[in-house]
This record gives structure tokens, C-alpha cells and sequence, in this order.
């Protein structure tokens, strides 16, 4: 709450500038208004081009639909996550200039003009061919948040060689997303060789003992790297906004 | 592997200001030097002020004070976590300068001198007062890391006015930790109610269905919030680092 | 056993008012009538409207179709789950005034007539659109008992001041449901703000380590808040029942 | 946000009844207050006899001390769980009249005076001797809050009859707590035999698949009869504390 | 190995009665015959009627057909299980009198005419109407195998009267089969109630926190009860013949 | 109930030669009397010889004496398990003719006198020498119920050739109880041996992926050889007295 | 890195034999031709004909058509593992001499010509029918290394005669696959009777408590038997490659 | 079973030259010498120098003492694990020359004399300096079997230049063994490296979501390079001699 703005409030109400219904309306709001810091942050983050996701699995194509126009009418960018072919379908027709990128399961639609200048780099790293839908939608996310991304695809440990050939860009990057199944050894590695935080996104790539994701998970949570955080298994949303709120924080 | 350096080297070979001998030995090593950018990335974490953590569970006194030697002649700061008393007590008596800080079973030096001014702000946050051993050797890995550090303790989701109260500092900072155990619900809420990214330490505090942590462990990963990254149950270190890291993303 | 009926039948055949063979029949039908404490607490259950439910997996149509009409005879409101499309087309098909709520794969029939009048008020929470289904049961449940229910959903943590707007409301409920999948930080929650009973209610909305609703059920499991208690992942019936039985407990 | 309040308060301030620095100082807290809803409510139970408890087990013996005496200059009621004799026989000597019960590794004290007289009654029931310790934390939990507790102890499914013989008593019951460890079948038997809500309390008890009370928690999740509410493994407060809640429904 | 036959042999071979080659041929096949105790067991168990069995889950409709083909040429009854309905049409094709029983996904053929008169009685009982494929793949192995079956459906804890009910006819029986899906408590409470060894065998059947049969499993195997053994969840062949043979101990 | 003696009471009371108090008396009891066929039950096994155990780990010393005093008053044999060397000491002082056995944490005490002639043979067989502790239990539980037991010890598969040398012998029982930890494959292959009911008996010895015996239990309950059953992990007594109740199928 | 090599380029360059230009383009690429000893490796492996596989199951028909062409052109041996009837059915017709082997789910086509003669022989076991598909997936690898492979399939532990009878073949072999679903004990028994290490391949076949694999790798991993070494549920191409790397340590 | 011996066997009999008694006495061992297949592996083994290991930890002094007497007679070296203090000295003072390694918890000795001289080289390599325990005992258990061993320790993940700085000795080792804690991408990362079977030794070494080992099973069992094999958590032993075997594979 900005006691500056009450205060003028309130000198308001004791010179008669302001009657005591309006004053009265606007204190009303006020709490949540306060509460409201963090809408406000939302709104923040809005305005600064994060994506609002919608999470498809478990609603309807009317509640995707509705929700994905409220979206757009507020100007934001969008991104629906594990739609299938129906309802990604109907999304695309319900949103102008919505597109569907089948094999990540995603809809987005960038927002139109650019919030600001990409700064920074974040390099968007996996371990196999296999965990690139789940990659993608971590650089989606980051692109529509305006961040500046860099693709490095299928570097896994089985051929270290070829990561090792992308020290010199990945020493670039102000964040590092790295998307792996299996053993998901490749954050623990990436962590070892980059000096910026590493966003380590387990995929439920593999079968047996990969469980669905929890080795990869298991893996990351307990590399020997410091610097290394983890998301939810196959989270390439969340894996995105990371790294672009760390990749954000030398700005003013 | 910096060209400039390797085509001098060899323009003194070609030139006769260096010899083949002295040529030899310096490019056997070079590889390494190349492969020594992830070495030069740890010697400028050193050089920044990241802790070299020596893990204690399953390691000898004899190993633990040997290490803690060699690290403290390097200049690092120095922190030793799991250790029982006696061998706190043998790294307090070996090391000059260091400090015991029984309920988080941490030893820890400084490093004399101050590598760098702090900038930025990191919150750290516990769900209760049982948290506070775990989320102290997140902040202690800050403050050897040069971070300044604002402690938030004991502001559970059982009281969440006690957090709202708190919502005009946390709103200064530009990482969060927080440590919870049980439930560990406080990680979403935070992350709900600021701007920053949230680095989740999950604790062991709890019985029953925690599973040591684990219920912790899956809440925060399952978060709704976006940008709300997890490190290991107990993983004060992991968490400080990461934190460290995040807020130093601004900086030249 | 009721002693006084019991003394009355015997004082019945000493004075040749009754005779053995009577008297035999009528003991032994006895037991089982004391047993049949727990039935008469069944009819008084029924009575009230509390529905039996059928539990629809993995019944065929015809045992379904079977049981139903058998409750419905007996005059019973009828609520059966997990009903595939062809199974709730048989029901709906073979009970008069049987409603088919396809979201939440239920059928159910309202008991015509009104067996009490509703008192109190029970809050039906969700944290997200994805749990209205299961919530929706639970809320059926009750209205099914007779109980006054009002709805609160999409109010999840994510949107803290969404709910904090509801707490005037909430306030007024003798009993909560509040359904949350994911981390279910939200039983928590409410936990804290109100003073009735929480019905936890964790449902299988997440992906990855969610694992089908573990997580929910963990974190409700190790709520910091006193007063939350939890049913299965997904049994909105279960919940429905337990707070309608809570609402219940001031009556005479 | 009491709208009345706010009103005389402008009112005050337009009338020059209140100077601008008074209500700057009272509107500064108010949306605190307002938020204190949930405060509120906890000195609410408070007032009501609901004893603030103290998880020992991560704690100090300061701060468990520290805490218990800021709750008894309070005036409530207090209770301290898992605490080793140590921590125990520190409290029983800084507390005057609390009472240490080894077995169940509490300390607690009654609230002098009574707050409320006690009205219906909540059985307190164990399948075996060994769940005894886990069923006194929550009988003392309800005794603190001024609730009439009987217990039944050593009923289990083993000796169906036992329990059949104690019908007639629990009928009279307005909530059960049901503590069992093993298979925990104890929950839905009872929850089969009475019309009231049954709080199933798992108790770690048993070895092997028994898992630390895991498959007591999952019997009891998985209980088939509608009414059944769980709370997690050995939460003996947790769990009176709810049945209290449930039994207080029915008051003004 | 039977000395006397071997010394037969030897005498024979001693006194010319038998020819080297002959006698090198037989016992080359002794040791065999020796391990064949092994073997004779399974043509003991053969000849008394315990049904070979097929496990059809993941096997070709061609191999189903040509091991079926083999067992019933060998003159022995056949059971497969998890076959669906090709499967089950092509084997029924395949093989004269072979009889689908689709709810339980099973086919079987009773070996023509009569192994042995029956002898004792098996109970199979169940807890909810959605066990009973389980329990008829195990009541259909008792049947192949000579047994006399008598069925107890749907008596689950929920109507203990039900169960009660049953006793007298219960206590006729010299082995127990006990069908129950989520909590599994009917296990434990038969066997408090009869004094034959019970064979609990858990299924499937529920959802959420029953984890496809696991609570009921884990709740059967740390039953109080003892005299209750265990199977693998759904193995209602291995029930069945579990229950025959012991059922036939008494026997000579 | 007995019809009978129920006729005959009511003549009695009909002729005058019992008054309507006594038949009062006697009709109250009678319910329980009926569910007391479990009691009976009970009775029976306790007459011939199923011990009663005592779980010693959850229960205080004082407990544990008390009921052992209980049982042995009763004429019952003794058995208590789990307990420490002082709960064994004061057990064993306690009760005379107690035997401690230290390596199975056990004391027992049989009954004086015999109950019955053995008749056949329970073969109680363990994989490796850390097994025996738990096979004692089980062996001991037999031999208290008048049961003929033959050990055979340390006989695992990886000398598959030692089992095989006491075939002969072990194709003389008429029940084996099976021991073994880590991957439990003995129970497998000895219920591929022989003809009779195999009661399997996971032991929590192992280490690392054995989690306490769950890899044993697993194996055992997935084991291709019908006829084997599963007691839960370390559970002696258990599987002793399946084995022993099994034996007895047999006798009038 | 070879010293020689640099000491020669050194020397040209002092020489003036090679310009700083050229030595300075072969020295940048000498780290990387050095970490390319693991690519040589590799390159060894290929033309020893260890062929690269290709994991079908996350990536679509394009890609796995694409890196198939990839791998024949580079003239290497093909196997593509967990395809659907379209991607096996697109690679066939993709790839000249490509097979398909539905049961198994893979396609491969053998290297033309022959790297190397054979050379011992690998023994690939099963337990049942229902593990030949993983089985084969191994025998396959095996076979496109250039390994002489011998099968035995369903020889489980319930005949343990049939495959004491394969014990004289199974003496000769350098190396063994088990395959084995359920409780996978075959591995264990195998162990016992071979000198050779044997590679323990879980399957996923069975049901309930096997935990689709996870039963039999848990008692694989707590194999008593020792040089038996595991691979992941289902890895039939790993079990291959390992054996086949084993069995050829004994060469030049 | 050796034909020619039984031919020639019976020869004697049929000429008289042995008489009935003593072939009927070698006869009856020979389905034992037969499964003694088995033992004569054992045997060889044994002479060829792999330990029998005692497993301590379930085991009393007496018994670890008995056997280590019965193997040191047989002139085998000796291992035993898991040894606390007491027992350990206890077996060093009753075995002359046995050695006690207390950070690995091992006592043994070595054969006297030399059985082969080593061919090829084993290299254990660990992650960290707490992993060299386990790997110790990985170690010794190759050199009491006589192959030639090279440590390789501390070159975890995180520096990964300390590992690729041994490569070329590495490359000269015929078999691997990794211990690695945590996440255990070590194994990956030297299979990706090497041309050997490597095998794979999670250990305990960890906190938290290592869970005793267990992220380290997973990740090295779904490790992306082929020719990785796992053994059990901390399984030092079966490590050392399954990379014992492999290495012996070229010898005659």
C-alpha cells in the first residue's frame, strides 16, 4: 500500500476535495489493491511479454477456447500446452494468427509488436532428438516472453564430443535450459562447464527404469553442480519463464 | 582455446624465439587449458567468491580437514556441510578462522578481504522455525558468496498474514529462497506474490507422509507458479549457489 | 440388544401370551438385528438422502443398470461414477429423471421430494477449471443429501487475491470441500483462513511428478493446518459425504 | 473490511473529528486487519480452547521452551509432540503444571479455568495396544479443547467382537478418531458401524509392507465407506483436532 | 534317484541279463529322472487335475493356440487368462469344448470325465461385485482341478451384516479364497472369523491411492490376522490352486 | 446360534423351570455368544496350540509381561517378538520356563503337556545363514502348535546343488515355509520342487536394492510357480502358522 | 594426444616446413581430435559392427527414416527399436534390405559383407515365451556385431530340469543374456551354474506386483550370485551390446 | 555326465572287473557330480582365485568367524563386508594375516601364492572421494582374484577435465568399474568414452532425493551409452568380480 497516495487521500477527505463516498469507494479497493502488488506483478509480467499458459489436458475445447480469447483481448501472447489434434485444431480457428506445432502439442500465438529488445542470450539444450517437443516448448515460451534463444539439439553424453564443440556459444548464454531423459546426465555436465544458472528439464523420455521421467528427475535433483534447479518432468513451460526471469535480472 | 595465444606460441616457434622443446610442453597442456574453460568457469566462481563445499556425511575427518586445508590455502571461503560434532570440531581447530554452526552441523570461513560490493538483494524464507538449519546454509553460501542476504523465517502458510505482512521487502529482491518442509506450500504462494525466480528448497522436516521431504520435494515441483525452480531436500548449498548465480546475471 | 424387548418377549412366554415357537423365530432374527445397529444406520443415512453411489469401472452395464433400479425402488437418490458414454446412455436410458454430467462421468437422480430442509452451508473449492469434475461430484453429493452448496472454483494460489476476495463468503461455510491437483497447496490454505473443517480433496489434474495425484495427496496429507483432513485422489463422493456428515453434526 | 467503520472513519477525518496522521496510522493496518480475518479466526479458536502445538522434533530445547512460554503467558492451552526426555523434562521444568507422557512423547498443559462446557462426544478408538501412544495425543488434543473424549482401546479386526460389544457406546459418539497401524482395516469397519464422520488416524505401527504406516495410510485412503476422513501417519493432534471441529459444528 | 532300481540295473548289466548300450542309454537319463522328481511332481499335479495355465497377455494368438493345443492332447484341463477377444474367439475355434467366460477374460475346458471325487469345500468370496472376475478365474481353477466351490459375493466390510450372515456356511469350508480390491480389509477380517488358512488375493479394482491393487496388497500382507497368505494382485489362478492344494493336504 | 439350546431355554421358561432374569442373563450374552463363533474359533486354535504372540516392539515392558501372564494363566503357549534384551530379560524373569533366543529377538514358552500328535511335516527351509533368525520364528511358532518341523538351512540358489541333495527329504512335507532375502528366488524354485502349498518368507536381509526386503516380497509374490503364497517381509510367526494350519487340513 | 604428432608439427613449423596459417587450423581441431578418442571409439565400434540404434518410440517417421538413411550410407549395421506397424512399415520401405520383426517391434538390417569372424558364443536364455520379443532384440544386436548367438528360450525356473538339460551347451558359451519377466530368479540360477558373466535383462512381462519390470530388476540387482550384472526393463539392445563387448575382450 | 566314464564304468561291470556294490555307489553321486557342473565352476572359480565373500551384516561373530576358518582352510582368499569394529577385530584375530580396512568396512586376506599371473588391467574409477569405500571393495575383490587393478579416483562429473586427463590409461583398461553416489552420470559419461564393458556401481552416497542410492540406480540402469552394466547399490564386491570375469574372457 503507498502511504503517499493515502495520505493524499485522506488530505483530500479533511480539505473537502474528495467526498467521503468516493473515498470511501476507492478504500474499498484498497486491500486488495494491496494484495493486488501481486497482481500487479502479474500484470508486470504481462506487460513484459510472459505468456499465459493454458494447461489442455483436463478441460473442454469451450473452456480452452474461452479462455485462450480473454487472453488475446487483453493483448497478451499465448501458449496452450498438450492439446491434441481436435483441440488444437479448434484453437487455431477460434484465434487469428494461432499456430499449432504438432509435435510439442502446443498452440501459440506471439504477441503483436515487440515488448522490448531481446538482451542476453539463453541456449536451449537436449540431451536426444527424442526431447525436443519438450524443449520446444521451453523455447517457445522464452521467445514469446521476447527473450533471444539458441537451439542446441541432440549433444547428449553418449557423444560429448559434439558438446563439448559448443563451449565457445554456450559460454555466451546468461541461462541455460537442458532438456534430457534417461538419466538426464547432461545437466550435471552443461552445469559443469557454464558459469550461469542451468534450468535442468527431465522429459519422461525412455521406458523401464526411466519410470516416466524420474530417473532424469532423481538425476537432476541430485547432481553434484551447484547452480542446477529443476522443474516438473516434461514442464518445458516452466523450464522457459525461468530462464527468462534469470536471464532478466540485469535489467532495470 | 584462444587462437591469439596458440598462433603467438607459434610465431615464436617459426620465428626461433621459442623452442620446440619448451612449444611441446606448453601445447600438452593445452587441451586441457581448452577443456580448462570449464576450469577457468570454476576459478572465476572462485575468484567471485563461490564456496567449495565439502560434503562431510561420508567422508574421514582426516579427508575433510585435508581438503579444507588445501581450499583455505587457495584463498577460497570455506563450507563444510553433515558434519557431526567431532568433526566440526577438528575443522574448527584446523582452520584458522572458522566457524560452528551446530544446528545446521556447518563449518564455514569467509574468505578475508571482499571480492566484490553486494548487489541486488536475495530473500531468504522458511516455512517454520524447524526450517531454519537448512535455509541458514543457503544464506551462509550467500554471504560467502558476497550476496547480500535479508532472512524471512518462520512465515508458513498456517499465518499468511505473517508473509503478506512481509510483502514490501520480499518485493526488493531479486531471488528467493525458500525452505519448507512438510507440505512445502510456501514455495507457490511466494512465487505467486513476486516477481523474481524462486529457488524451492524442499526440507526433510516432517513425519509420516512427508517421507522425509518428499512430500515437500513433489509440491514444489508440481507448483503452479511459473518460475518456481527446486533443488534437493536439504540442499541449502545447491539453493545459495543458484540464488547466488540468478542475482549476479545483472552484473559486468 | 434392546434388554427392555427383551424381558417384554420373555415375560410373554412365561405367561403363555406367546408361545416357544414365536418366541424362537423372533431370537433368532435377533442377532442379526443387533448386528443390525449398522443396518438401521444405513436406512437412517438413506432416509436422510445421503446416495449410495455405484462405482461404475468395473461393472458391466447391465450389473449397473441393475443396481440402480434397485436403489431407485427402494427410493433412494441414485448417484453412479466413472460411467463411460455408452454406460451413462444405458443408465440414463433405464431410470426415469436420471441426469448424465459428462465432464464428470456421473450420473445421478435427485430423490423426488425433500427430505429435510438444508442448514448450514458448504463451501465446494477448486484450485483450477481442471478440477471442476471432480469437485462437481462432491458438490452433487451433497445437494444429492440435501445440503446447501455454494461453489468457489479457479481460485488456486497462483491467484491468491482471487481467494482472499471469497474469504466474507467463505466464512459463512460450516464445512469446506476445497479439490486442488498438482502441489494442492490450496487445502492448506483455506485451511488457514477459515475455521470448519477442511475437506481435502486431491485430485489426479498434473503431469509428470504429480504422479496422478501423489502429489495433491501428499502435500494435503502434511498440511501444516489442523483441521484438514483428506479422502482419496478423485473421490469427490467420498468428500461430498464426509462434509455433509460434518454439516449434519449440529442437528438434532 | 468493515464498510462502517471505514465510513465513520472518513467521516471523522472530513469533520476534523480525526487529524490526518491518526488515520493514516489506522488505514496503514487495516488492510492487515483486514486480512486478519484469518487471524481472527485463530485467536477465535484460541479463545475456544484449541492448543497451539509444538512439533519438537526439529526444534531446540530453546526454542521449544521460548515458544511454549510465549503460549502459556498467553493464556492458551499448550501441547509439545515428539520430544525426547530431555526436551521433555526441560518444559515440564520451565512450564508450571505441565504434565510429560513418556509414551507419548508429549508435554502438555490444561488451560486453567474451562472455556466452554463440554458437549457431545468423541470416541477416541485403537486397534491395538501399540497405537496407544499415537490415540493419547489426539484424546489430550480433544481434552485441551474441552471436549469429552471416551476411549476404546484395543478393539481390532482380529476380535470382531470386541468391537461389536462396544456398539452401543459409540453410537452415542458424534466423531470418531480411529487410530491403526498394519492394514488400518479398523477405519472402514467402524466407519461401517456408526452414522458419524470417522477420522482415520494411521499409526506407524507394524514392520515390513507395513512400511512405516504406509499401507495403514492407503488402506484407510482406499476405504470404501463414505464418511472416512484421513490425516497423516502418527498425527494424533492433527487428528483431534479435526474431530473437535467436527463436534463443535452443532454450537452457536 | 531309487538305489534299488539302479542295483536291478547293474545285476542285470553284471549278469549279462542287459547289454552295455542298453543300460549306458538309461542311465544317461537318470539324472533327469532324478531332477524329474521335479517333473513327476508337475505329472503328479497333472494327473490330479490342476490346470495348466496360459498366460495370454503377451503372447501371439498362435502361440496361445499351439500351447493349448499341446496341454489338451496331453489330456489335461485348460485355463488361459488375459486373453481378449480374439484371442479367446481363435482359442475357442481352436479347441472343442473350450468356453469363454469374457468378464474375466478367461477360457477354460474341463478335463473330460473325473480326476478325483471332491473332497472338503472351498469358499471364493468377494467384496464388491467388481471383484468377481478375479475370483472366478480362481473358482475356475479350483473347478479344473476337482474341487468343490461354493461362491460368497459382494459381503465387503461396508455391510458386515452381510458377511455375518454368511458364518455358519463359512465355517464348513477347509480353505478360503478372499477377493477384495481397494483397502483389502475383508481379508483380515475372514480370518478372524474362520479357523482355515485364508489365501487373500488382492485386485485391482479402485482407483487413486489404491494404485491399482497396491494398498490392497500392502493391507493384506501386514493383516493382523494370522493364517492369511498372500498372492500377486489379480491372481486368481494362483489363488485357486493355492486354496486346491491346500484343500487336498488331508487327503491320501 | 444353537436353535436348540435356544428352544430349550424358552421351554424352560415356559414351564416355569427358569425365571425370565436368568433367561434374560443368558439371552444378552447370546449375540456375542453368535459373533463369538470367532471367539470359539479362537478357542479352538488356542486349545490346540496356536500360540498367541505378543508384537514387542511398540509396547512397554510393563505391557508386554502383563499380557504375556494373561496368555500363560490361559494354559496357552507363549510367544512374544521383536523385542530388545531387556524387554527379553524381564520377560524371561517373569514368566517361568520362558526361553530367550537372541538371535530371533524371540522368547517362548511351551505349553506344558501336549495337545495332539504331530502329524506330518512342515519342512522350514532358508536361503542363506542371516535368513535363520526369521525361519526360527517359524519354526519355534510351529513346534508351539505341536507341529513336526525339519529345518533346512542355508540351501540358496547359488548352490543350487545342495537343495537338490534334500529333495527326497523334502518331498516328505506336507507344507514348507520358505526364507529368504535379497531376490527371494528360493521360494520359486522350491515350489517347483515339490507338491505341496509353498508358504514364502521374505526377510528384509540385504542391502541397497533389496529396500528391506521389498525385492524378495516382489519376487515371491510374482513367482511363476502356482501353489506359493506370501507372508509379509520377516514375518516368522505368520508364515509359521499358515504352514501349521495348512498341516492340519487333513485331521477330524 | 599424441606427442609425436605434435612434436613433428612443431618442428615443421621451426622448420619452416608449415606456416603458422596451417598449424594453427590443425592445432585448434588437435583438443577435439583428442576428446575424439571417444569418437574413435566409436568409429571402432562401427566398423566392428556394433550397430547404432535408433529409439523409436518419441521421434516421428521423418526423423527416424532420416538418421536410418544416415547410418546405412555411412555403411554401418541398423537396428531401430519400439516402432509402431507405420514407422516399421516406412523404414522397410525406406531402407533397402531392412526387416521387420513385428513381435519385437524392431527393424534392422545386417551390415553387407562380415567385419569379423565369429568368435566364442553368446548363450541368450529365457525364462518364458512371453520374453522372446526382448530376447530377440538382444540375439539381433548381438548378431549384427558378428557374434555367434545361441538361443534357449522358455526354460524358467518352474522346469528347472529343462534347463539343467541345457547345461553342457550353456558350459561353452563366453557370455549369457537372461531374459526374464516376473521374478526374474532364471538369472540367479543361471549365475550359479555358468563361470561366465551374464548379463540379466528384466522384462516387462507380468502383472500386479511385478510393477511392469520392476520386480524382476529388483531381484536381478539382488542376485546372490556373483558376476551377474543388469541392464534397464526391456533393454534387450543394451543386454546385447554388453554381452557382445564381453565376449570379445579375449581378443587381438 | 560324462558318457565315457558311465560306458567304461559299465564295461567294468559286465567283465566283472567292479563289482555290483561300488558301481552302484559311484552311481549314486553322479547326478550330483552331474549338477556338480555347478560346483566344479565353484571349484574352479575358487582355485582361480575369486573370494568367497561373507556378508557380515545379519551374521553373528561366530558364524562370520566359522566360515571364514572353513574357506581360509580350503586355501581360498578371503573377503568379508559389512563388518562393524567388533567384528572385524574378531576376525582378524582369528585369521592369521587378515587385514581390516575400516572405511570400507572389510577384512580380508590374500590367497599365499600366486595363482595366475594378471592379464589386462581393471580400472575402478569414483566419482567422489565418499564413493572410494565401495569402490575399494570393488578393488580388492579383483586383486584377491589376481587381476591387476588401477585406481582412478575423484574425476566426478563436475570437473570434467580431471577425468579426460587420464583418458589414454583409461583406454588401456580391458573392463571398467564406476562407483558414483548422487546422480551417477559418471558411468555414462566413461562408457561414452571408452571401448570396454564398463560396469556400473551405484553407491549410498547422497541425501535426500538420492534416496540411499537409488538416483544413482536409476540413472546409470537408463544410461544412454550401450555397454553399460549395473550392479546393485554399494555392491562393491559383485562388481569387483563381474569385472573380474569379463576381463578374464581372452585367457585359455
Amino acid at each position: 500500500m503507498d502511504p503517499a497516495r493515502l495520505e493524499r487521500l485522506l488530505k483530500d477527505v479533511a480539505a473537502g476535495r474528495a467526498d467521503v463516498a468516493q473515498a470511501l469507494d476507492r478504500l474499498r479497493r484498497l486491500p486488495f489493491e494491496d494484495v493486488d502488488f501481486a497482481v500487479v506483478d502479474h500484470h508486470r509480467l504481462l506487460r513484459t511479454g510472459v505468456p499465459e499458459v493454458i494447461y489442455g489436458e483436463s478441460k473442454t475445447v469451450e473452456q480452452i477456447v474461452a479462455i485462450a480469447r480473454r487472453i488475446v483481448e487483453a493483448g497478451g501472447p499465448l501458449l496452450a500446452t498438450r492439446l491434441d489434434d481436435a483441440k488444437a485444431a479448434a484453437l487455431v480457428e477460434a484465434v487469428d494468427g494461432a499456430v499449432h506445432y504438432p509435435l510439442a502439442r502446443i498452440v501459440y500465438r506471439k504477441k503483436p509488436g515487440r515488448a522490448r529488445p531481446p538482451r542476453g542470450l539463453v541456449a536451449v539444450i537436449t540431451a536426444g532428438t527424442s526431447d525436443i517437443p519438450v524443449a520446444e516448448e521451453a523455447a517457445i515460451a522464452l521467445e514469446l516472453m521476447g527473450e533471444r534463444v539458441e537451439r542446441f539439439f541432440d549433444v547428449g553424453v553418449a557423444g560429448l564430443h559434439r558438446l563439448l564443440d559448443k563451449l565457445p556459444r554456450l559460454h555466451k548464454a546468461r541461462a541455460c535450459v537442458v532438456a534430457a531423459g534417461m538419466e538426464g546426465a547432461l545437466a550435471s555436465i552443461v552445469g559443469g562447464l557454464v558459469a550461469c544458472p542451468v534450468v535442468a528439464l527431465p522429459t519422461s523420455v525412455g521406458y523401464g527404469a526411466s519410470f516416466a521421467g524420474l530417473a532424469a528427475l532423481l538425476g537432476m535433483l541430485t547432481s553434484c553442480t551447484p547452480g542446477v534447479v529443476v522443474v516438473n518432468i516434461d514442464n518445458g513451460f516452466g523450464a522457459g519463464v525461468a530462464a527468462g526471469l534469470i536471464n532478466r535480472r540485469g535489467e532495470r
